[in-house]
């Protein structure tokens, strides 16, 4: 049995209990919270709950720590401190930070002989891998990636900020006209904008200005000043009964040439549609984790991402089991 | 520059030899046949045709040998010849005898302390490496797999060895009501007649009786009588003009639930749309002919499939270089 670790409590942290407990060959040594134990609601029957202060007396007693905090300011303290100490998994998705997050996640388990997996999750995660094997396949060709539809907590979050903003569901929506055209092998050159749009669930405080809360979310720099963006004003019961979920997919496509005078055209999809973000993404780190314990076991120590894990090392059945029934 | 040998000039060695020209870290030592070299079209300007008999001279000379010979009689025996004495790379797609020859071909490279890898192009190959990921992911799903519409040289040759038929092509067509059962996450019970169609162009030789042709096609045990198959005679100008491609493609689609009470579903789809199924399935044998030549450098031997091979080894980039772009 691989024993797991999870540290933190959010949407993450139950997604991957959720995806131990499918997994046979798994078993949650407990969820480790910074808040108070007692407060907390996993959501799992029989999950141990514990402050994170705990943690320091489970080495030995966790083969993989799988860390659930956020990347802006959680993993980039989180992940290289317990690198020292345990077999780490986390789903950091700054992309422009991550070679200096792998740089230093590599140093602390290298010095303590750890093994560690950053930016597990779908996006970075199996994107990137098919990203990786589409370019690989065709060298001359390109590339596109298309999120959606689905629920961006970070851009619900930019709006929740606004005055007068009580709760806000925001969607990015692929545009169907453009993958069309990148899947019919057209290679367009697409902008932000011809690529997706942008929908916003607004539930406003009483008596708030409507427009200039409109107008402030369309025109924000960075999250939606780039796209189309269509605001619609709701109640808390509509929120509630229409937007709850956390739904998201996309899809990676890569389009190439082959042959003599570049003759024949390629196109390769990996799309995801996903009822739950945060559970899919639970459940590939989850799947990463039994491939770090085994890398560990094999002595392979310091930082991996999901390029450098040989795919059999995340099955549970045996390389004849794998090779007679899925190659 | 990692050097290239191909053993085999069909259509397969044609289309590893234009992927080799892609891919600027490598070089084409040259294609070997069992033919009169005189008498070999390539198709590839300047590259260099040999007599098989000239393998033998060839070792130190040649970094991965490409075997792009048939799966009935040619691999089983070529692949473990030549493991002795090459790092080799195979496209065995018989998947009954998959590990039997997996055996084979591991014994005689362990001796020899050769690197190979059977089994590599989509299917088996890239179709097997997304099941095993999205097994992974999904432990509690199901598994679905459609080809086409596309060519099959197979079902195309057994119709031509039918009394009175001069030329045959056969298109596979996946059944897109079933494909949107899968999609919608109903995980329906598909039998082989439900989820695939099959046509045939067929041009007879003059004076043939075209009912009994038809009816040998639609009856033939194991190719066709499990199938609907529409069967069109066609004249020799209309199969030149119209069915001179071979085009095929398809999906790898799972879908699988995750949560407290099984509350969501999820959709992972790997789709092919392939203008040239030997032009791809050549560009996915010399991507892992790269990693074959690592592999060898680093002093792993013995036979390995594309479960085995970490995703990094197939990219002509550096770790770094990986992680900054493609992660």
């Amino acid at each position: 049995m691989i024993k797991i670790g999870i540290f933190g409590c959010g949407n993450l942290g139950r997604g991957v209990a959720c995806a131990v407990a499918k997994n046979q060959d798994m078993e949650l040594v407990g969820v480790f919270t910074r808040r108070d134990p007692a407060t907390v609601q996993v959501g799992i029957p029989d999950a141990p709950v514990y402050h994170e202060s705990a943690l320091a007396d489970m080495r030995g007693k966790i083969d993989v720590l799988i860390l659930c905090g956020g990347s802006a300011t959680d993993l980039p303290e989180q992940t290289p401190k317990y690198a020292a100490m345990f077999n780490c998994v986390d789903s950091f998705d700054t992309h422009a930070r991550i070679p200096e997050h792998f740089a230093r996640v590599d140093e602390a388990a290298k010095a303590a002989g750890t093994t560690c997996l950053i930016s597990s999750g779908w996006d970075p995660g199996m994107f990137s891998l098919n990203r990786l094997y589409a370019n690989c396949i065709l060298p001359d060709g390109q590339d596109y990636t298309f999120w959606g539809k689905g629920v961006s907590q970070g851009h619900s979050d930019a709006v929740r900020r606004i005055e007068g903003v009580r709760d806000c569901r925001q969607y990015t929506i692929p545009v169907e006209k453009a993958m069309e055209a990148v899947r019919e092998g057209k290679q367009p050159q697409l902008t932000t904008r011809e690529k997706h749009t942008r929908e916003c669930f607004v539930v406003a405080e009483e008596g708030a200005d409507l427009r200039r809360i409109e107008s402030e979310i369309v025109n924000m720099p960075n999250y939606f000043s780039d796209y189309d963006t269509t605001v619609h004003f709701i109640t808390q019961e509509e929120m509630q009964r229409d937007h709850s979920g956390l739904p998201h997919g996309g899809s990676v496509i890569r389009t190439g040439v082959t042959g003599l005078q570049d003759a024949h055209n390629h196109v390769v999809e990996y799309k995801l549609t996903l009822d739950s973000n945060p559970e899919f993404t639970g459940s590939v780190i989850t799947a990463f984790a039994r491939a770090v314990a085994r890398l560990s076991r094999e002595g392979q120590t310091g930082c991996k991402t999901v390029f450098d894990v040989a795919p059999a090392y995340l099955s549970p059945l045996s390389g004849e089991e794998i090779r007679a029934h899925l190659l």
